[in-house]
């Protein structure tokens, strides 16, 4: 027995790419949580006939539950609940308590905006208030109620934002209503790891010879994909198949041992956090401007080990601020390895830290030269002690994919540095 | 007479949100470009069953043209091609030409990863020179080679990869067999314009009131979504309507003359862009740790204007590399209006800029209070001839929206300081 599941995101914002949608990623993560199994993700734009053909085809694939984002708006375009009432076969009543709460949040939202009649808004959103008969009212985080449908498939209806969204699917999950619906899913083991600098095809070579050496390969649930430049494993099983992960586990460390950086799924960004505990660290970032600082300060606490950092876009910016000798610049280049490691020092001594990374590259698309391409990137990793690691590669991709791997192959440096592989 | 599309995104590791897509909102853009009329875009993972009961369900929508992506790398959960090989009821055939190729870049490609045998990769790559008979293929970017196969709906079969994918979609774009699928197009005009500093609500009140003022205003595809802060309008229409957007247009210029910051479309990005140039731009930073550095330089061609930027992460940063008095930081705290002008006056003396924005503080979780609770943020933009803006605004949502969403307020700080509304 197991539970299924399908999300409809709607929204012609999101279905034309205006906006990415973030919901269906989000959603599909708490799913996974429950033991549910998410077979599809659909998204269309504002119209009731896509809308309504979308939730049929996830009921044709017999999924027990429907989960929508989006729709839920005071405009006109947004008539999501109206869909699934119809698709529930159930009409839609007017919530008078709901309409007091909606005209409520929307009283004090309007204060905010003092050209704003709040009347003529109260009177746009009355049309929120509307719901499908006996459905469980799910309150508003925003100003746009949710709603979960019983039946089956059980439908949950949830706004388009995510900061709506977010809580108000907890309080979903938490309704008898849609416990019932799931009420056959199935607790799946998953173990994810990561590898750095092996190819995608060099890690189906293993996996195929995985499959002659360990016995019960054949149940494990195995995906894999590169991100940001490094390699990710996924693998999903049941319970009692936990052996034949750790024998595929062993293939894999046997194989990879050097690129394979984390067996409990952990982030590079996590450990680097982890190892400048009571550390202080300083950035001097050039093409990347600023991206491998605001990298290492996306977790709450980063101010107790980030120092700071210079954005050295301008050789001027790299002597005035960095210390580096511009006769320096002037000989090897502001793309040379010696150049980084002046930068790193400079980060050093300014900020006072004890770990410093500097990053000097061609983000292109100008720029490049035949010794030096588009792609090529020094970095150099500087600690306290006189250690540290300095390297120059050459990455693919446009501009932006070469400041964001540059941000992933400093943070992979900085690993191996504040581990000792320097 | 019009032709309509749907677009497949295959891959658990998509489905499941390890990786956000990105070529599904890419190829809504093309297809938008090209006059074809997008339906629905589907998510599953690397299952056959679920990949093609999507196919059969855009089908069933009556889609002249399908677009997959993902699902064609060597590894074992790759079966894209074999899947709409059935689906199309066509044979896989190996091509010998297209192994050759294969087996080419193959081999360049593992010379970057000496540990690797070639030839085991090749064989590993054999299975991509598999396509289904009388299609068109696609020259590989990466290694996997795409097909478009003929008939009603036409099928596009792309890889994940969006390096790979984009340049492949223009090769089939240009083939006969897409162009004879999608010969019904109708080419709409779509206007899109931004307003920052209303809120939804407000703006569905006066499209309420435009209903009512503006003739053919029912002609008008009118969708509208918050974005990063801003609010976007996007209007499709038959190229004989433009009276009715022009309409439009004037109610709205009327009713928002302040918030409607572009009506062409531009993001305030590349009006800040044009607004800098033969300027001279200096960040400093604190919560937004060179986020705004970053967004700044995004732009091909940045490096004439961004000087560089501090990331004043730590006060003693924010003295060191800025000039910022202790004792300022110590009576107003270091978030303040005061410490966020004295950072801006110190970016511009350390690099010697004309233009220089300060930002500073609490992107939470930790770090509120009751008089500066968390998303309390000072900005300070300065102008070398002493004029500048300086605003605290307290926004919205989790630390990573509080550092987004500071990086828009201050590039609209930016724009008004820059035209002279400071």
């Amino acid at each position: 027995m197991s539970a299924r599941a399908g999300i409809v995101v709607t929204g012609t914002e999101v279905l034309t790419g205006r906006v990415q949608d973030r919901n269906g990623p989000w959603l599909a993560d708490r799913l996974l949580e429950l033991g549910v199994e998410l077979g599809h993700i659909t998204l269309c734009g504002d119209r009731p006939t896509d809308i309504e053909a979308q939730l049929r085809f996830l009921a044709d694939q017999g999924v027990d539950l429907i989960i929508t984002s989006g729709g839920l708006g005071p405009t006109a375009d947004d008539m999501t609940v109206e869909v699934v009432s119809r698709f529930c076969g159930r009409e839609l009543v007017l919530d008078a308590g709901l309409e007091a709460t909606i005209a409520d949040i929307v009283t004090r939202l309007m204060a905010r905006f003092p050209g704003v009649d709040p009347g003529a808004v109260i009177a746009a959103n009355r049309k929120q208030a509307l719901v499908p008969a006996g459905a469980v009212i799910l309150d508003p985080v925003g100003t746009a109620p949710g709603v979960v449908v019983p039946g089956s498939p059980t439908v949950v209806v949830l706004p388009g934002p995510p900061r709506e969204l977010q809580p108000m699917w907890e309080a979903a999950a938490a309704t008898d209503e849609l416990q019932a619906a799931i009420a056959g899913r199935v607790r799946y083991q998953q173990e994810t790891i990561r590898m750095f600098g092996v190819p995608e095809s060099g890690l189906a070579d293993t996996l195929r010879d995985a499959e002659k050496l360990v016995a019960g390969f054949d149940r494990l649930e195995i995906t894999t994909c590169l991100r940001r430049g490094e390699l990710e494993i996924v693998t999903r099983y049941e319970p009692q198949d936990a052996q034949a992960y750790a024998g595929l586990m062993d293939v894999l460390r046997d194989r990879h041992t050097h690129e394979l950086f984390s067996t409990d799924g952990a982030f590079v960004d996590d450990q680097v956090a982890d190892l400048l505990t009571g550390r202080s660290i300083a950035t001097a970032e050039s093409c990347t401007a600023g991206l491998l600082a605001a990298r290492l300060t996306e977790r709450a606490g980063s101010s107790a080990y980030v120092a700071g950092g210079v954005v050295a876009y301008s050789n001027k910016g790299k002597t005035e601020l960095l210390g580096v000798d511009a006769a320096l610049i002037a000989r090897h280049g502001a793309v040379s390895e010696p150049v980084a490691e002046a930068m790193a020092a400079g980060a050093l001594r300014r900020f006072g830290a004890d770990t410093a990374v500097a990053i000097t590259g061609i983000a292109g698309p100008g720029g490049g030269s035949t010794d030096k391409p588009v792609g090529t990137v020094c970095f150099s990793v500087a600690l306290a002690d006189g250690t540290g690691i300095t390297r120059t590669t050459t990455l693919p991709g446009d501009r932006s994919d070469v400041r964001e791997r540059s941000t992933t192959v400093a943070m992979h440096l900085l690993r191996r540095a504040l581990t000792g592989q320097g």
